[in-house]
């Protein structure tokens, strides 16, 4: 009953599978590689257009090349409080990029709305050079409250955002989930709507560490070689990331497995809802979040169940359950027994 | 008969099959997981102490964070000319450090000597705060040019840089072949002959991608943590690099095959050698230097064989060949089949 | 009626004579002068124990420099919302510290408080690494709002952040006012209080340009001087800001002007209210906000009056009136003579 | 015999008279106010067209914003060995431009040529993104040893530059004692020979603290103000520099001045010569390099004579006197009267 995070699961078969054939090659380094052409076009196939892809190993560094790529080094970046960004990435979107300051804001349930932005744009004090101008918005898709948001939602924040010369960057950690939650197609939830770069990642959905930064926007992307580079993070066995990617894109694999995870986030969400506990968010990814009671937090834990918690209010606390790719039903049936019957 | 270079290799077997196990379990994230406690030990017996150890996904992330850890942000280290952390970089050691200056200085063979590092400080102009101060010393074991430092080569560097307050660095992509060329332990190529910090690497030897910050000194840890996590290399499924590295490091698979890429490159030096080519260093570790003229440069690239080509004396080019774990004795065979006879 | 900020007056009679004495003389330059000993020692009198003192020619370098010097590079400094670091200086703390971040907070009337403080705690979800942990406090005095803290409350503020282990900065760009208006002494308002570093500003009290990092703490002070030196603050004739400065405090001159300057406020404010303006904050140093409707702020604008609008509130503008060092009665006096008769 | 610097002199009396008329009025801080069109104007018909003008407080502040507005922060700029980019500003110009790397050339007198710069293009080894690509230029004039480039010598050195893609610096910490040593005008030592920005100084030559970032190129100068502002050098009470720049720049103080400096140097330097003192450079500016031996030395030095020492061959010790715009012909006597006779 591992529900800490969708990162503490394993690799999926299909990338091992990529991994394995590609390991007994010899092929050129640092992206040179044949697998990097078809990585370019498995994408172009996916967004049904061409884009440019730079894979490296982590989400923080995808997150922080994008947005350096895309905001002046003296620009800001408006994101979600609980953005991954803003608290999970030690300033490295700062670092990265070479400066670029962060303008987090609250919203519910993890989703930023044009009214929330448009607010901070009225509110907010600007002071030609003597301040950071508002140059880009980073939303995150699926969010970090298990939520997910429609295309025409995206389209709104995008439109808004245009509107003000502000960059879009999506972080797609939890891409895939979202996709499978929407049923809308990967180009109408990013370029279609007005996303200018993403970052993609794979990692949490099944690879062992394969992220991408993907560009929509007409940019020179010498900026992204150059930040991804002095980040260390052009790999020089790329391929080896590459065929990862590539072989959780084949077949749909990913939206397979994101499916699986959806699916069994929601039967958890509706369990413990059945079983009185409060969902603070309605569950559209792989992820549940409950107030739990001490009582039932403590049953949880004596049964082994593994979760992080997060806020507190009164005597409950906010506990977040993310299910992976790897998570098996009866995970799921083992923590709903465990919950007291009502 | 691929010599471009040991990253255009694949993955061992041994790394595989380390993945693979790996891959079916659950375990926690970035680093706190079970493997990561496993490697610490497997290190500490081979540098017969114990050690800290961060893994990153690469050369560049690992030299860059280890010279930051150690070195004052205004303070400069220097290399070698031709060192990876002054040519192949784009300056990341200075990005990701918060501001290290790099200092390279020539020298035979890639090797630096106590001499040539006297020289500079004896020529070198120091102003107090105005300059950046003379911090530290990287070093490449194996060199850059395929030479080796002996054990006493390296303390004779570190009693100087010592006595001169500068802190050591040793960028250990090929630290494997050096082990193996030098007959010397890892613990006297590196702490007790006074290295501070190194960059371990496990790519380059047969790994699909695992480097590591080993830590020597007595220095607070935090700071290579931070400046991990600042470049994006705290890694989330942090154990499969760990299980890389530990079936790398396991029944010294990692020295087998740093033998087996030493001796063909031996052997391919000589054969050079006894075709009349002049091998520009000794071949101590896995590559080979050599000047082709016009005739046998065509003949090799004509018949198959990929090496980079650097600098030009006269109508000479200088050609290197990299000789990886996965190269067969075959291709060695070939490719000096393709020399003219003398 | 020029209260558009104190920096729009000029410089005062007993700065230009400092300035016209140490011009005609050599001596060492980078701040190994003769002056660079007096500085220290008169402040040392006036803050009645042995400090250090840097100058620079902003106050925006010395509030960088002087958070950059006592956070670590990946800590977070909580400051108020308003306050200059956060909102006017283009995240030039961020970028000279190397990476600080800033975490603004809402206060009424410019003033945090240890409730604000401790909530901030509560309520900050803080990740070990992934964090930036929250490292230091900066507080501003006189405040953004023209109010002031007075020693005790300066005191509760350091005693909460120590006990959570941050360095507390003041940025005294005011600070003769907010001493002026207490009638506590320097000591109290600072090191007594548990201030460990502070920006001292004479440039909006009379100087030309004269501000200076001061260093309470015990800590190593060669990173001020490196992170002025890379901000290219190590002044060449650092002697003529020494002069300045010195020139200021003699004599209590700084006193005199701040004391002048607020009392002028004090009027400005009263006069206000007494024509029924609504008075935004308390008039505790040299400014005064007050809420303006649309036929005051014509009239006064059609007079010559000129002040900057900050925010808006229905048809209510927020007005920010400067007094300074040498402003005249006569302009108090002319400015309320156009207000409407209530 | 103060010939340390001429940062040591102190304060030019048209300096001082243009500080203080500028110190009685109020006018618009951060370079809003009527001055700064003034030195725009006056700038323009100094160089002939029309120029972008930025003042700061430092020469180390205005190199560094220079070069960070003409490279990429992933370039590098070649400069002289002895320049003060690189060796007295403790890597401000990498740390402010956010990462820019210097190489630095050696090359006799002070002065690049484009034989060496081509040699540079000859020897280094680019490597696509993993090196950081030759992206500038950056001359000294007046240079380090006091010697002065022509204009053709300039253009010479910036059409290699261009025809490299390379943008051109030129740190005219001294361009008052070039102007007046070339008898060229400043626009054919600068823009008409193909410098794109320059560090403009006033400093040395009699001002407070005066030095300026001049923009001759097409670019947008955002980059200038941003990187300005975030090194804390955009000054509040920036007129009280422009008027100190305008002040020297009228009537052609600056370079009665130096003219003055240059006349004593060249004295200095022949009565070195004539006792037979070995003069290391030729004297075209207002500095003079003398190898002295060890009596000599101490008999300057036992006599009052203030210089700085630098390298040393043999017994001889090279000793620098600089001549600033504030010395008198009597103290170049006085220096030359201590000299052993021949």
């Amino acid at each position: 009953m591992n529900f800490a995070s969708d990162n503490t699961s394993g690799v999926c078969p299909e990338v091992l599978e990529g991994i394995t054939t590609e390991a007994s090659t010899f092929d050129a380094a640092y992206g040179l590689d044949n697998s990097a052409a078809q990585l370019q076009e498995k994408l172009a196939q996916i967004f049904e257009r061409g884009v440019q892809v730079y894979p490296v190993a982590t989400g923080t560094a995808a997150n922080s090349i994008a947005i350096g790529a895309t905001n002046p080094i003296w620009g800001t970046v408006v994101c979600h409080e609980l953005a991954h960004i803003q608290v999970d990435e030690c300033a490295a979107p700062t670092v990265i990029s070479g400066g670029v300051t962060l303008d987090p804001l609250e919203a519910a349930h993890g989703k930023l709305t044009p009214q929330i932005l448009q607010n901070r744009f009225y509110h907010r004090r600007d002071s030609g050079v003597h301040s950071t101008p508002l140059s880009g918005l980073s939303i995150t898709q699926a969010t970090e409250a298990g939520t997910v948001y429609q295309p025409e939602e995206i389209a709104d924040l995008c439109g808004l955002a245009k509107a003000n010369s502000m960059a879009v960057h999506l972080d797609g950690a939890r891409f895939a989930n979202a996709v499978a939650s929407t049923g809308s197609s990967p180009a109408e939830l990013t370029w279609k709507a007005g996303v200018d770069i993403m970052s993609f990642g794979a990692t949490k959905g099944g690879a062992l560490a394969a992220e991408a930064v993907i560009v929509f926007a007409d940019i020179d992307c010498e900026i992204v070689e150059r930040l991804r580079k002095r980040a260390g993070h052009l790999l020089s066995k790329q391929r080896m990331f590459t065929a990862q990617m590539l072989a959780w894109l084949n077949n749909d694999t990913w939206l397979t497995y994101a499916n699986h995870a959806n699916n069994l986030a929601s039967k958890l969400g509706s369990g413990m809802a059945d079983a009185g506990i409060q969902v603070a968010h309605d569950v559209e990814a792989n992820m549940v979040f409950a107030w739990l009671d001490p009582a039932t937090h403590s049953a949880l834990t004596a049964a082994g169940a593994e979760y992080y918690t997060e806020a507190r209010m009164g005597d409950l606390v906010e506990a977040r359950f993310v299910v992976s790719w790897s998570s098996g039903g009866r995970d799921v049936d083992d923590l709903l027994a465990v919950l007291p019957k009502r």
